[in-house]
């Protein structure tokens, strides 16, 4: 596990801040009402680029220098972003190969941001100029504590197609395998003829007939990709570390194609999430059975795999949405101040709202802050100065405790991205992860996310009753031997459709599926068909008593039985399959192994909660109802109620809410959107 | 109000007519039969540039020589078009800079039309040219008595990216900002870093990733489209106006990105536009509580705005459509003729039907002409026929009479463009435009389109009882100032959400919302939320006697009630708001401003018509069905009736219609797609 | 009719081989269970450039020597696939000018497939070269018995825009028209001023505004796209006819903008199908109301056509797919052996199953073989053994033998190519086609499509009691001579709206709807509307006893009768047209001429099948449900249930199924999915 964690006292909460999109006159009343609503930490220049270096060369520190002073006069520490993510218009003019472009080679210009690329050797010379500038300008100054390198690598777009990235892409592959040889044996260019016989012919994915470039390729790309924004932070972080040693270094954001695990463990001091649970007021396809802002949650737990205890760069205060996308609905009452809490369940130690008051002007003027362009005072004034004050008391008997879980939902970059381009996989995957998400929500169970990596110990899985490792499509001899012990010495191991059938390359092994996991699961698969709207997936029930049913998605496997300690939990009804299996169970060394033959859904998650018994943590002192998340943190539990309306909790053991001081027994109600946190 | 009308005694009545499609054989016949018809005028030649210069330089004006001493030989008279909308292929071949680009580079090449820019200094050398050969040839020609500049500017396209546009808009911004001080300023450039150093780096909107350019710099990227086309086609109005200065000029069409009150006053005599109302018979997701057809007679008040009585140069005659898009059925029987009407009851003075005969090649086979490929008689020869009859008996009883209107809609360029980008306002602006004439159609009350200009006055509004100004999200101090006025003077002001927090520029002022409207309003708002699906908009309820319901639609803003004068006239009734202030009314002055904090529903509209009390024109005389329009131009009322069924009218009064002699009392049915012209 | 016909005593089962992608200690294994399977064919090579030439020049053979000996050790033949549809990275690399690009000129590059253009002479002389070399290293090799050309010529894109294409075009025209006079008069290109007036101007289209480009133009593109591909495909057959002249020549596939017809007769010895009909599978909004995997038998007649006994080079064995695209289920039991007999009823003497073994890398690792990756038993291997168990017995009894039909579809390239433009038509052709498809499917009435060419004879068409040309929108003099006589010999002809109007240009002809038609129709059109969803389209009634309704769609025409020996067999019953004739039938001649004003819907085409009275041959001896399709190839009857569900036959008289030696009499059951061969 990492220990890269935001190793803190107190809490932390503050305000993202752009001193220099507004009158130098409203400075000293922002700070001031900033530290009155309990903020004690202000990030601020990670757009400010033009603003220190106006000139090629020309360097000019005195804006923020007067805004640190004042901020510093108010007892404010300071987060500095490096301003990198949006370059000058003079740089990208005069330096065109330093901006990204589309697949098809059209270059994106000055207007918007994070349009330059990783690998022009021009932007680094300028990025390292930059950063090391401003460590040293600001090494010493008393309000700093700590830098933020870029903002939020990978996002807008996490593709890359200059000439630069072709030639870094090239470089990286000659690392990575030595001889041609070998890359033509990882890429299966036998197939299509596709054998490289010469270095300079290695390319990023490029345009293609049908849109469909070589898969292992891709899913090198993907990697190279991440290598290389690590790479790039990298650059800064050791700049920073060298020249401003006393601070702390983070970025911020939790973006595709970058694997935040290896980048944190290499150079950050911990992980910096942006969370904005608004997005799920707008209609998302990918996730019909979602639970709304609820499911941040999961990506909260994300964070946390990568830091214990993190820090939010930017929750979300207002409405959101940029002019001409992303609208969202205003949070009602309370909604903001539950999103904050959700955060901190999950392990945020440090919590910044993102912003302090609305952009007048700008892509982002619908991005609301907490303050109004007109700077009177509102709604999420009120609220938010309601939370600090309550952080400002209850806090540090939150800050550095560790969120407690008895199952953890398995994850590895591998799957993440090769998944991605595989329409039979990501679609299972997508499904099995709400299912599960969701049915742990509504039955209390608090759950962890671990990424499977090459420091991952058997003792970092043993950590958890059970494991659910829903589609590994690939699955390495490395993890096939981890997940072996796991389950070996006790552990409960369920795994879905489509396991283990491809190695590291993304290429299918010759061996039976679910390939390494045979041994444990104790099935193979005989027969098996993905299912779509023409070919619905078939119905299923369990063979214990009751013979409930337990519907499938997606796909079907047909199983069968290898071993002799393996039984079938479930047999398909219907589809040229019926009467045979769909769901089986393995002894296997002192624990056991689950094999779904198809995508999780909640009524199949259900029903494998039911008979692996992982209990609530809720169970002996609360009854919830399902619109209530519940959260632990050490001796603190979080109740958080996601629902509009009004919902009746029944604590069977008298305890005392920590925000409200009120003393509850038996039955009590929790208004729409509350919280409670209760010390145990 | 604009002066530049179509002065005409006589209603004149033509076609377009293509006499390079059709063996020559076929002229005298169809110039015979057009005059036939009750046809006066002729437009032709506004795509036959190689036929007027088939090579670089070498000119021919023989086949239009013939076809006009023809045409004149029937006593028709001729509308030349200029035939800059399709360069020839020896042109854009030899240089390509003249030619349009798409966003990301790619030049649009020959094969269609509209494919050049308005900015390139040798398209203006060759445009000057063939103007002035034209215009020298033919200002002496017996039936040229006008002049249309190029056909449908910014039609096909109202997007430019050539390399001379790039230019040009950096000479515009030059000459608009003078500094880039003040560009950086205009176009809020301190967000994101995005702060320009020198004129070089500035160009239009360019590809940036997640399609999301500077918004203020693509609100002055329309301003200068629309200046540029302007701009070119000022250099053919000064050229006919100096070789031809007996004939008048006009263009057509009311297409995007164009001022086209400004182009009218500064250049032409007459405002032309283009009426297809059959598009309305085609899917259209942005308008889907339309009236159809009758929807058309928004578009034509929008004419009216620029010249009081103006020219339809091409009404729909038949089926339309190009070859690959656009596909539209035919007009029922008498619906072709019930268009002309709708035309001419909105202002139109003379009206040309496109076109003559359907194109038996290229990209218009399908867009029918009043003939058919096989030139035998049909349908729609017939029934335009008798509208020829027709006009030619009455046309000069209605030719210069003024449209009459007590309500008006105010609209103006910057927030028209402006909202295209943004996605809050943009919504909120079709369904209130919809509801509002919807409404008023249902009501009988004819209505006009009033542009705020920086020529409009305090006499300009007081024309109307009450104005609309809906979602006046920019409204400047100018426009502010007239309306106070307004109100003041004993006006009605009818206002919705999102009124007044952004500046010309596009930006959000610093103070409480609705701004500068704020005043005659008499309320602030204090909470808001865009709705969405998953956010439905709130219920609310009239507060005076049966609290009848008030729905509101894609946005809710919560109104306080800051003056003494201001009441609260319906209330939310659902949400976190319900209870509080949906609708205001201030008496202010003499008069009385309308606050709804939402789009308009018609339901809104109707209760707010209901409260306001301005009557129908058909009050006292006639009672008519929804499905009737009435328009009104001096002493003549229209009656026309958009429904497939016959509907019944009650007059009140006897009248006489003047199409078909009738004398017309009490209970009288109005055949489908029928039409009355009533002198009172 | 054409005579390249497969000409083979035995029917030859095989399958597609890639022995590059295994060891080589897996190919003997591989063959000598292929044999045991019943195969005696096996395709190789047509992906193995880099194979053959690892370097520019340099060839290899040794490879796919080892291969070839070893499956000729175990007795099995040998297509050779030229491997030109994937250039190795060296030669694309090296001269980027044979690559294929978008209409907006972004070139096609490496990691695909087919992204080459057919018009490079660089890319010609390596074609050349390795065909050559290929050719006379295995002229005499004792297993090779043929060569497939590339591989599916026009698949994944029939679109070519590189600068070889574009000088290809215009030598193509220069070569069609002579001179540029010729060209404009073809391309109407008097419209919108596009006269060319140098060769140099002329180009395939390009970008234009509104992606709109010439019509015509457009054509032609297809015809030279058509013809470029045949010049590239002759280009090798003329190689390896010279070279291994023992050998025959086919290419494999039937995509868009390619003359099949032109092709085989051209240059093939017989026409090859790659038949995936689990396609069907996916949704596919253009075909709502098809057969499903029945529908394949439409495209089966289509091959037949081409040549009356085929191969089919792949047909499909398993679930399919790409890694990220076309994701379909597995066949059901039985299903992959139903195709296999669909494509022996309709015409295949050869058969060879894509492919014996899942690729575990690259592009296609879901488009499943027989085998699974992993090598073991499985459903597919037990089943396609089956099949070969089969044919080896009951083979010979088919092989050679004619497929049998008293109707044809008639289609024809002009129509084909003109109509994909054309929205007017394309919907038409949809409609119509999949109604009488599905109508002739469910009465049992086997069909043939007939391909109206050069040099299509009477006696061509005098082979059927009936013909359907549904909407013949260009129909040349030529043709229309050829369909008078047909009607006026006796024929049955049956066309539908918009036939007729259009030259061989695409452009409209100036005479009466339906143009050249109008003689044996005997009616003309006076009034028309295309329908749509805002505008339906009109019930209408037959005329006969019972008034028995005839649904229309897509198109209304309003028919004049105009020839005594017309009759109006059914009139619309709603919309303003209501009363009048929407299809007539004309006595002419000897024969009758059927013409309906809008597309065929099932209930037209059933109500027309009434009444003219063909007749299935299952007649006198089987009564069949609607879930099978019969088809008869000389003596011998195929019954094929496309159901999930058994169904029930009922035999007038007692035949034997040649499959299981069954007698069957009275009520039978046919098994889901179920064949029956019967020799009668």
């Amino acid at each position: 596990m990492s220990t890269k964690s935001l190793g803190s006292d107190s809490f932390q909460l503050g305000v993202c801040y752009y001193p220099e999109h507004w009158s130098e006159q409203l400075w000293d009343d922002d700070f001031r009402r900033m530290k009155e609503m309990g903020f004690s930490i202000v990030r601020v220049a990670e757009f400010a680029w033009t603003i220190f270096e106006p000139e090629d060369g020309r360097f000019a520190f005195d804006l923020f220098d007067r805004a640190l002073d004042t901020a510093h006069r108010h007892g404010l520490k300071i987060i500095m972003g490096t301003p990198t993510a949006t370059p000058p218009a003079w740089l990208t003019h005069r330096y065109p190969e330093v901006l990204n472009a589309r697949p098809d080679g059209v270059v994106y210009r000055h207007g918007q941001r994070r349009h330059y690329n990783y690998s022009s050797p021009v932007y680094r010379f300028y990025c390292e100029r930059i950063v090391r500038r401003m460590a040293r300008h600001y090494s010493e100054h008393p309000a700093v504590v700590g830098w933020q390198i870029d903002n939020e690598l990978n996002c807008e777009t996490n593709d890359f197609h200059s000439d630069a990235d072709h030639i870094a892409f090239r470089q990286w592959t000659r690392k990575q395998y030595g001889t041609l040889d070998k890359l033509n044996v990882a890429w299966g260019t036998v197939f299509w003829s596709q054998t490289y016989t010469d270095w300079e012919q290695v390319f990023l994915t490029r345009p293609t007939p049908s849109n469909s470039p070589n898969p292992h390729q891709l899913l090198d790309e993907k990697r190279f990709i991440s290598d290389n924004a690590i790479s790039f932070a990298r650059l800064q972080a050791d700049i920073i570390r060298e020249d401003a040693p006393n601070h702390w270094v983070t970025t911020n954001g939790l973006f595709g194609r970058l694997d935040n695990h290896e980048m944190t463990d290499e150079l950050l001091n911990f992980f910096s999430y942006d969370s904005y649970p608004q997005f799920s007021s707008l209609e998302d396809p990918d996730h019909r059975e979602s639970l709304r802002d609820r499911k941040w949650s999961l990506s909260l737990s994300e964070s946390r795999s990568v830091s214990p205890q993190f820090c939010v760069m930017e929750q979300q205060s207002g409405p959101g949405g940029w002019v001409n996308q992303m609208e969202m609905p205003a949070p009602r009452p309370g909604q903001a101040r539950l999103w904050t809490y959700q955060s901190i369940a999950h392990g945020a130690d440090m919590l910044l709202y993102f912003r302090w008051r609305t952009a007048t002007m700008g892509t982002e003027i619908y991005w609301h802050g907490i303050n109004d362009y007109h700077n009177r005072p509102n709604r999420r004034v009120r609220e938010i100065a309601q939370v600090g004050e309550e952080l400002g008391r209850i806090g540090s008997l939150i800050t550095g405790k560790s969120f407690q879980a008895s199952i953890a939902l398995l994850e590895d970059y591998d799957n993440v991205w090769d998944s991605e381009f595989d329409v039979w996989v990501r679609p299972l995957r997508w499904k099995s992860r709400d299912s599960w998400h969701k049915a742990l929500q509504e039955r209390h169970i608090p759950v962890d996310v671990v990424y499977m990596r090459e420091s991952t110990t058997l003792e970092d899985l043993q950590r958890y009753e059970a494991l659910v490792y829903a589609h590994a499509t690939i699955l390495t001899t490395e993890r096939a031997a981890l997940l072996d012990a796991y389950v070996k010495g006790g552990g409960t191991l369920i795994m879905g459709a489509r396991t283990g059938y491809k190695d590291q390359r993304g290429q299918c092994r010759m061996i039976p599926f679910p390939g390494l996991a045979a041994d444990w699961c104790g099935i193979t698969v005989e027969d098996f068909t993905l299912c779509n709207a023409n070919y619905p997936a078939a119905g299923a029930q369990w063979n214990d008593s009751g013979l409930s049913p337990l519907s499938t998605a997606i796909f079907n496997e047909v199983l069968s039985v290898e071993s002799e300690t393996a039984e079938i939990m479930a047999t398909y009804t219907s589809e040229y399959y019926s009467g045979q299996a769909a769901l089986s169970r393995n002894r296997y060394g002192q624990g056991t192994a689950w094999y779904l033959g198809s995508a999780f859904t909640e009524e199949a998650v259900h029903g494998i909660l039911d008979r692996i018994g992982i209990a609530s943590p809720a169970e002996g002192w609360v009854e919830l109802p399902k619109q209530v998340e519940l959260a632990i943190r050490g001796d603190i539990a979080f109740l958080l109620n996601y629902s509009q309306e009004p919902v009746q909790l029944n604590f069977l053991q008298p305890v005392t809410d920590l925000l409200s001081g009120n003393r509850l027994s038996e039955l009590s109600e929790l208004s729409p959107y509350g919280v409670l946190v209760i010390q145990r």
